[in-house]
């Protein structure tokens, strides 16, 4: 079986685990305190191009989303989220966890629009009794989003303005932000991000490493006593160092960028072998991830070489799938796959 | 200014401040340990026609939304409700504060159908990676709803049996309850409740009581150990007897019946008033809560002299509002309304 | 059997029943929104001698405790208590159900001092990896005791002078509050709390009402979007005005301390009758909690008649027990009860 | 500086390291779905002498206490513990965060008396109001302890029973599970843990792998549903087989019980030199966590060179530090150290 239904079925760059092996030994700090972690913070702000934000490496996305909205929000509040936003239906109601609403607004793309964040906090405030309701007190998008799409620097600088204006902070997941970045109609990079967001981070796990996430905050509001909330939750890593030792390998001489670009170049191919096939998509994915609509004949037959994920029925005779690529894709793998798409 | 924009304008039902003034020297245990609770609690079974289950007043709705809620569900599950459900939007996120998601299904009108149960539970176990989502474990419905509309006993026992055969358990929202056993079309009694639901409560503090609410918990399952619930979220009133007292009052001799029926005849003359004068409605409300649409300038100029609450935009030129009787509403001032009205 | 178990045994002073029974027919707004809720808001500011105050009116104590230290927390930090504090022992985890601990310091008469609380804030700044700790972000002291202890004016001061050097706020429990303030021994009234407390409350319950507690919150932090939180915690009482009728009775003519008296005056009574029989007293109390040692089957012989509570052993042949006394309690009964102490 | 100050300074066993890089590029399903966490359960199940136990690794000890006592415990109760306890002082309230009481009691070495237990258990059930008070739902215990002492297993089985008689479930904390099996007064092996706890966890961390626990959940009424709590709390790593390629490596041939051998070894010639010197000891540790109590110029002199933890003040002149051994201890450190205590 030829996998692609996830970007987490390999484990890491190998510069990464040669790093690993090469300071095992090292006897350091714990909890992040270390030398590798400094230098993996400050090559991290190099790339947002600022000096005054704080970076915390968490083991994984799932974490960094809690505890970021969890330090974000006040108890009465709940945050903004597109309804397909991973959020909102793949972690098993962790944000409720911790107290809060995932107050979601319609989304087919993946994306939420300045208005629909506009709109519920205009409602909010609309309300007489409004103390009756939970308060939008922050808004979570993802680039790319769940759905493969991004979005382009303008709209990041519309929704980025929306927020501002309503003194609500803007939190942005990259998981795969990698593949966003190295995405054909691309328009966004970590600096922008580190303008345009109150915090964001730059995933790891999905994008050649063993597991680890960046964690850049920008607004000194949630800075302070942030290691705390890290520790309370359960994410920080003992041995700290080895998420500073896997950042240091991805951004010391540019590996995240060009291992990003594997993972493209790989969709990309799937996808216009799917198009010239005649198949459509049920999103217009630029990134890592791919949806096309199968006949189910099609689908099963793929499915007795190749591993992908079910997406969804899109009628009684065509299902949306996924096929993922990653930094780990090989070509062989990918030519095997689109040589059997064309013989269909 | 005449006032029709909710059921809690006024304080109790005469009779029960009497006995409140006469019992108000007596002394006795706190913490609902007294024979006052006792006897009400009696007079609730009675009304239930069942001897084993357990009833405990609580002084308000949201209290007890919020404390059984959370003592039905494990961490990681959610409880399903309409759209409209009061849990959904009206508690500021309160049973999120508690650590679980409601989970929604869009309704019109209020009511959930059984198949949109079905559907969230089946589509959740028809999952792979289950773990990721936000478990179903338990739904709430309110009867009569937000909305004013109702269910029948058939819809309740559909509704009952569709719970049952997937283990999870029903709880019934009744802040409203006189009002919707005394509706026109009502098929509903707590008989039928203490038989078909898990656990359910009958609401005091908007049907004649200064406050408090009779929760009926018929599932051995929850049973257990309740009052620590009770008092962890701070619901435990120290002078218990008050909640008691009140509800002596309202069932000893079926007044709170008698008083529900009050609400619902001045309901249904604002609606055949509003109707002869062919305004349509936003919802088909047989209960205490009626929604006409008014174009703006009728709205506006009945705004003079009568409140209501705003309820939403329908077009340009078009409100919906919410009309509310209850046990304390005049024949002086409905006769005042709809004399106002046949005006327009 | 005559009871001086609690000082919630009977219902509320016949002036709040009156003006209840007067009101009652008043259409007014819910949810505290109210002209009672309003006139009782400013009567409580004439006593504070400051109108920069927010007062919110709530059922209970627990309540009241929960909700206003959640509200003064972040995630990460816990209360300071002594450990007979009520938050500590007597609320079922309420504080730790909103995600907190309280970290208790040992108190033998129910006070804390100053220097624990430096001790517990300086231990924590002094280690090296704080986050692994509970951070100190409040304190709770309760006035007077659930001892039946006071603090002086000059032990208030240093307390908050202690907290202010540290920048935590100082929450006061005053569910006695009345009693504290009428003890013989008393130097604070309620001018000195709204200017050395950032939060502290009037207690209702015990003190005359039938239920309710004044919150006082004089620290601008903690008063945006309080009502928010009140509402989650399922603590806004829908007919609020209830609660503003009961305080508009307690201060509208000094009735609070009037009836306050009353329960010191039976409890001195108490006290030096069983004093003069040569008992010993668990605590030094000066309010309307008496703990006098009892021989057991003097005990015994006193439980024939009257209700105590249980306090603890003290030997094997002694047990300390509490005797409460409140605004209700007649002369009568404590007549009643010192003869048959003298006779023993 | 050679470090003596945690057991977590280094990377991990170099045998580890070789097969996290021999199955590099090996497509697994992710989330612990893998061949390589099947076949750790495999051996930890072989381990315990029980096919009928659920096994879970997961990244870090806060994580798995956090998660496994949040499971056993209902909404109304605390989880009892040494005061000592990492859960009660170290881990940040994460428990109370999930809505828990730590119920402490005091220890001097670490550990807790079956009495202990028993005497908080049956005061609870022995109050009248019991609701008022959290009520105590589980038993944490560490072995080896934070204090580096160890149980007998007399003392465990006896714990377990105190437990059993009153229907609470006993978890364990291994962290230093390794350490404590090796020390020279061990008589506990993980088939007894097995057999006499609810559930227990393997420490990997501290013990030879780069990150990752094992626990073992033996009571049934815990298995159900757990993958929703760890997904829930952030804690499923999503290349879960690094977990179980982890665990594979540690007993698919004892490599656990070695290594763990060499930390005690060179724990104990720490301990002999020091003791041969004439310093006394805070703790009795017989493992590899050692607390001398030196003069506060020897504690100066020895951190020239290396590295420890300060652990607290004992008198003016003298403070008792921590030295820690690990797996990765080298002889020549030791050697170091030892010769240069001789020579003081």
């Amino acid at each position: 079986m030829i996998r692609f239904e996830c970007d987490y079925g390999e484990g890491a760059h190998p510069a990464i685990l040669e790093k690993m092996l090469k300071t095992n030994m090292e006897q350091t700090a714990g909890y992040g305190l270390d030398p590798h972690c400094e230098r993996a913070r400050e090559l991290v702000k190099k790339e947002c191009n600022r000096d005054d934000v704080d970076i915390h490496f968490i083991v994984g996305g799932t974490q960094v989303n809690t505890i970021m909205i969890a330090a974000m929000l006040k108890p009465y509040q709940g945050i903004i989220s597109a309804d397909s936003g991973h959020i909102a239906g793949h972690e098993t109601g962790s944000i409720e966890a911790t107290g809060h609403k995932v107050i979601t607004v319609p989304s087919k793309d993946g994306k939420i629009k300045p208005e629909q964040i506009a709109q519920v906090y205009d409602y909010h405030y609309a309300q007489g009794n409004r103390e009756h309701l939970t308060q939008p007190g922050a808004v979570y998008i993802s680039h790319p989003t769940e759905n493969g799409t991004t979005y382009t620097k303008a709209e990041l600088i519309e929704i980025s303005k929306t927020c501002k204006e309503r003194n609500i902070p803007l939190f942005l997941d990259g998981a795969r932000l990698g593949y966003g970045m190295a995405a054909p109609d691309s328009t966004i990079d970590i600096k922008d991000l580190a303008q345009y967001c109150d915090a964001f981070y730059i995933g790891g796990t999905k994008v050649g490493a063993l597991f680890g996430e960046a964690l850049v905050i920008t607004n000194d509001a949630f800075k302070t006593d942030f290691r705390y909330h890290i520790k309370q939750r359960g994410a920080m890593l003992a041995k700290g160092r080895l998420l500073g030792i896997q950042f240091e390998s991805l951004f010391e001489d540019g590996l995240y960028y060009k291992i990003s670009q594997n993972a493209i170049d790989k969709a990309m191919q799937i996808k216009d072998t799917f198009k010239q096939k005649g198949y459509n998509f049920l999103y217009e994915s630029t990134t890592n991830q791919q949806f096309p609509i199968l006949p189910n004949d099609v689908m099963n037959k793929l499915g007795e070489k190749y591993s992908f994920s079910y997406w969804e029925d899109v009628d009684a005779n065509h299902t949306a799938v996924r096929f993922c690529t990653s930094w780990a894709t090989s070509q062989e793998n990918v030519d095997s796959l689109c040589e059997d798409i064309k013989k269909l």
